[in-house]
Order: C-alpha cells, then structure tokens, then sequence
C-alpha cells in the first residue's frame, strides 16, 4: 500500500465509495506495524454516529446460509437499504478458505451496487478474527451501510463471539427430525435473538412446521432477558427460495432493534461490547508486541531450545523471559 | 495453603503419597503471584525422566465416556499400572461443572489406590485449561503414573488443544447409522490415532462393526502420517460393558507407543510440544502480568469508559494503554 492520506480515505469511505471501503478493510486485516497504526488513526478519523443494524447469522453448512443471505440481501437492496455482508469463519481461515467462494455463492447480491461482500479474513486466531472483524463493522457504517450481517458457521466459539460484537443474533437451521432439537447446543439457543427455519417450501414445508414449533417450545423454556419484548426470541419459517417469511423475519429483526432502543438496552449492550472489544484488543496488541520484538524473539527461541532438551521447566524459562520483556 | 516445604513436597510426590499429588495439584490450579511461584519451584524440582504414556480421549457425551474410562482404568491397575485420569473440559468448567461427578461416575476406579482421578480445572479459558493440565501431567509422571488418560468432550478446539498434549490420541464413538460418518468433523479424524467404538455388545454389535468398518474405510483415505506405523490409524470395536476388545486397545497403544520411541517420533514430539507449551506460557503469563497490575488495571477502566462513551476510537485507546504498560 502506497502513502496513505488517511483524510482523503475516510472523506471516500463516507461518501459511500466502494474502493474506498475495500482498501481501508485490506489496511485493518493488515498486520504490518505500519498498516496498524495507519488503520487506527483512520478508524479514529472515521468515528461517526453512523449506525448499522448488526446482524449475527450462525448456521451450520447445509441450511441454505448462502442462499438466505442472497435472498435477504437482495430483498434489503430491494427496498433501497445498504447492506455489508462479513463472514467470519476462523476453521475455513485456517484450512485455507472455502469462503473465499463467497462472492460466487450469491451471485446476484455480489453484483448489487448496494451490497458489499467480504470474505473471512485469513487469520488462524481467533482473537484475530474478532478483532478485524469489528473493525470492518466499523468501516462499513461509516460507509453508509444500513444492515451489516456477520456470518459464522456453528464452529466452536465462533458464535459466542460474533453474538458479542451485534445487535440481533438469528440462527439459521434447516427441517429436521424431531430429536434433532438436540443438535443444536443449549448455549446457542441461549444468544439467538430470532431462529428462522429455511427450505420451509415444497416437500419441506410440514417438516419446517414442525421444526418451528419444536424450537418455539424449546425457547420458551429459556429464562427470559431484560433485552427481550414480549414473544421473544422467536422461531419463524423462511424460504429462501420462495421469499415466503422473509419480509417477515427482516420485520421482526428491525421491531426488536427499535424496541431495545427505545429502551436503552441497545445502548447499553453497544457500550458493554465496545469496553471488551477494547480490553480484548489491549490483550492481542500486547502479544503482537511480544511477538514483534526481535531481541524477546531471539530469547524465545533459545529458551524454547533448553525447554525441549529438558535443561529448563517451561514455567521457569517462561518467567525468565516474561521478566526480560515486561519488567 | 501454609508455608510449603518444595523440596519435602517434591520428594513426597516422588514416593506416590496421594495427598501430596493433590496438593501439588491445587498449588498448580491456584491463580494467586506466590502460588505461581511455588508451583514454578516445584516443577523445576520435580523434572525428572519418567514419563507414562500420555493418552487423549475424546467422545461426545452418550458414547460411555465415564464407562469406557472407568472398565479401562480399572484393567491397568488390574495388571500393577498406576493410572491417572484428567478431564479437560472448557464449557463444562464454565457452566460450573457437570464433571465434577466424575468421582461418582467411575465409581470403583476412584476407589482403586492405583488410579488417581482429578476433573476438569474450574478456568473458563482454554489456555488456562492447557497450562494447568499440562502442568498436572508433570506432576503425575513424576507421581510414578504408568498411563495418564486425558478425556475431553468433543468442544470447539479443546480436542487439539488435548492432542498437542499427549502421545497418543483416541477417539470413543457410538455405534451410529452410516451417514453420520459426516457427524465427526474431518480435523478430528486427522488427529485421531486410534478410533474405538464403543458398546460393541448386545443388540448394538451388529452397528457397531459397521461402524467401525465404516470409519475404518474413512481413516484409509486420509494423507499418510510419518509417525505412524502400517495400519494405522486404526478403527476397532470395544465394549466397556463386557471387556471385549480393551486389551486389545491398550496393546495398540502400547505398539504405537512403542514403535514411535523406536524411531524418534515421540521424542521429537514431546520436544515440540514442550516448545509450545513453553510458547503458549509466555502468552498467558504476559496476559497475567497485564490483568495483575494495578496502574493498568486503572487505567483499563477508564480508557474502557472512554472507549464505551465514544470519546475514544478502540484501537487507540489500546494503544495508549500499551505505551503505558509495556514499553
């Protein structure tokens, strides 16, 4: 990346340019010292009261996820709205990524001069994962965006960790037998704000009926929140291939984000977020810097050397570098 | 715990007393500066060349984890074995502990005075989790353990995390109907040693060899590992309930054991492991520093108010307080 003017690249992100957008998201995934330090002056420049409709979407492969997000995306271009869509997917990042498929898997949405679709960020941690990914949030509403849906597939914590960083969490699933209410985890259903079942269309459809009312039930029996209105969380039946419930479930999504407004419990959650995005960042810049360190670097490699010979136990050589690095 | 003798302690654990493993055990779970200390001293006192064969053993919940450990267990000390049983299991430890129960679940291998039986550590972190029970692992190979079992329900990355501590790893399944081969993710099986499956007795063994032929025929079309000998991995049927098939287990372990010594295998990865261990501590021990000092501590606090008014940008805020802390 050449000299950057960072006034110039957030005065273009603002008006909605989309270049603009994808080069300051390639400067935030960046790990070069450089890149960093440009990206935080520009986040800090771009600090806006813009505001997005944060949307986590979980679903396990096989739902339909890519072709509900095609079909929610396009209905929300549709209506003239500005939608993101970010895929975060931390075991595909670390295989490689399938999901850099993405842009061909909703192949209408990706050409709509409204929707901007960015694949997972190549990063194996987690930590890393998460980071990027709100800043990202972050540039795409200062770009204007009226909807930003942050996909998961249901691996591990990746949940619990998109869940942390919107405003509405769905969770996706497609017709299943009755006893299969089992496979999804009680922690999930837990954080799910609205839990659409697909494919309720053709031979699916009873089986949809089914499954809805099972997940219904079962999310009755969860303890209720202070954040929730009446009726909620929710188990609706959508069609991505229909559209059937669609309009519905988008609905539904944007009264229960009024309705937490109004009360103030959007609020309080944006801020809760935002104090453990900054402590979770204060933790991965202080290993960054540990790793960055060449002469910590060198002493990790030695030590690392008598650790693996059995000269020294791992906590004694870590202390002795830790007293080296911090002091 | 009161002024602590490191070098009687030592010594104790040495000579097999149950009582001073335990403690030294609590010492290593403690988070508190002086407990670290003293945990540190005593396994730098405590390195020594014995080593037990360190086994990983994972398998969802209704697979007869609790039963298969317990008919395992209880056979080794049946043939002279000392025999350590740990449990790491991140969500459980967080949501206050199921496992705790493991002493009532193996009922007669907790009376055995040969088996020695600690659930999971009560640290909602994945990486507390790992630096302690690796720590445990010491402390009981240099108790004189013969075979120390580490168990983990199939979580997230907890199962990685338990194979990048142990020789050898094993997965426990069910018998199951054939298209739930896709119900084991593939990562697992690529790390995965051995596959047992589980109550191959009664009504369940006709399923039960089909499912073992079945993953047998899946383990065949993985990539060919250096460490391991012909035939392996390796599916086979087992019965907690009646025995058949446990001696057999065991004997593959040992072989595998075994014929990885022979070679170099094990040494070079224990010499691995232990490097990452050593690189993982220092994380972890960095990130304690960080949350145990109290200027930043402070100042966390009020950057994190900052941050969730808006009045400062993340990345900078994370910034400032770095500057401060390390330097």
């Amino acid at each position: 990346m050449a000299q950057l003017d960072i006034r110039d690249l957030s005065g273009r992100i603002m008006a909605g340019e989309r270049r603009a957008l994808a080069r300051a998201i390639t400067l935030v995934e960046s790990r070069r010292d450089d890149h960093r330090d440009a990206a935080a002056e520009l986040l800090e420049a771009l600090a806006t009261d813009r505001e997005a409709l944060r949307i986590g979407l979980s679903g396990t492969p096989g739902v339909g996820k890519s072709t509900f997000i095609e079909a929610f995306g396009c209905m929300l271009t549709g209506q003239g709205k500005k939608v993101a869509v970010l895929a975060v997917d931390p075991s595909s990042a670390r295989s490689g990524g399938s999901i850099l498929g993405d842009k061909t898997r909703m192949e209408k949405l990706s050409r709509d001069p409204n929707a901007f679709i960015r694949p997972s960020p190549a990063q194996s941690q987690l930590g890393g994962v998460a980071r990027r990914t709100r800043e990202v949030i972050q540039l795409c509403e200062a770009a204007g965006h009226d909807a930003v849906l942050i996909e998961t597939v249901g691996v591990g914590q990746s949940e619990t960790m998109v869940a942390e960083m919107v405003d509405v969490f769905v969770l996706l699933l497609a017709p299943a037998g009755g006893d299969e209410l089992q496979g999804v985890k009680r922690g999930i259903m837990e954080i799910a704000d609205l839990i659409l079942v697909n494919k309720a269309d053709g031979d699916l459809e009873p089986a949809a009926t089914r499954t809805c009312a099972d997940y219904a039930g079962a999310l009755r029996l969860l303890r209720k929140r202070a954040q929730d209105p009446p009726g909620f969380p929710k188990a609706l039946k959508v069609s991505a291939l229909t559209g059937a419930g669609m309009e519905r479930a988008w609905v539904e999504m944007r009264d229960l984000a009024t309705w937490r407004q109004e009360r103030g419990h959007w609020q309080a959650r944006r801020r809760t977020q935002a104090r453990h995005w900054f402590e979770e960042e204060v933790r991965q810049g202080l290993l960054a810097r540990l790793a960055a360190d060449p002469d910590t670097r060198k002493l990790m490699t030695e030590l690392g050397e008598s650790v693996a010979r059995g000269d020294t136990s791992v906590p004694a050589a870590a202390q002795q570098l830790l007293d080296r690095f911090s002091r």
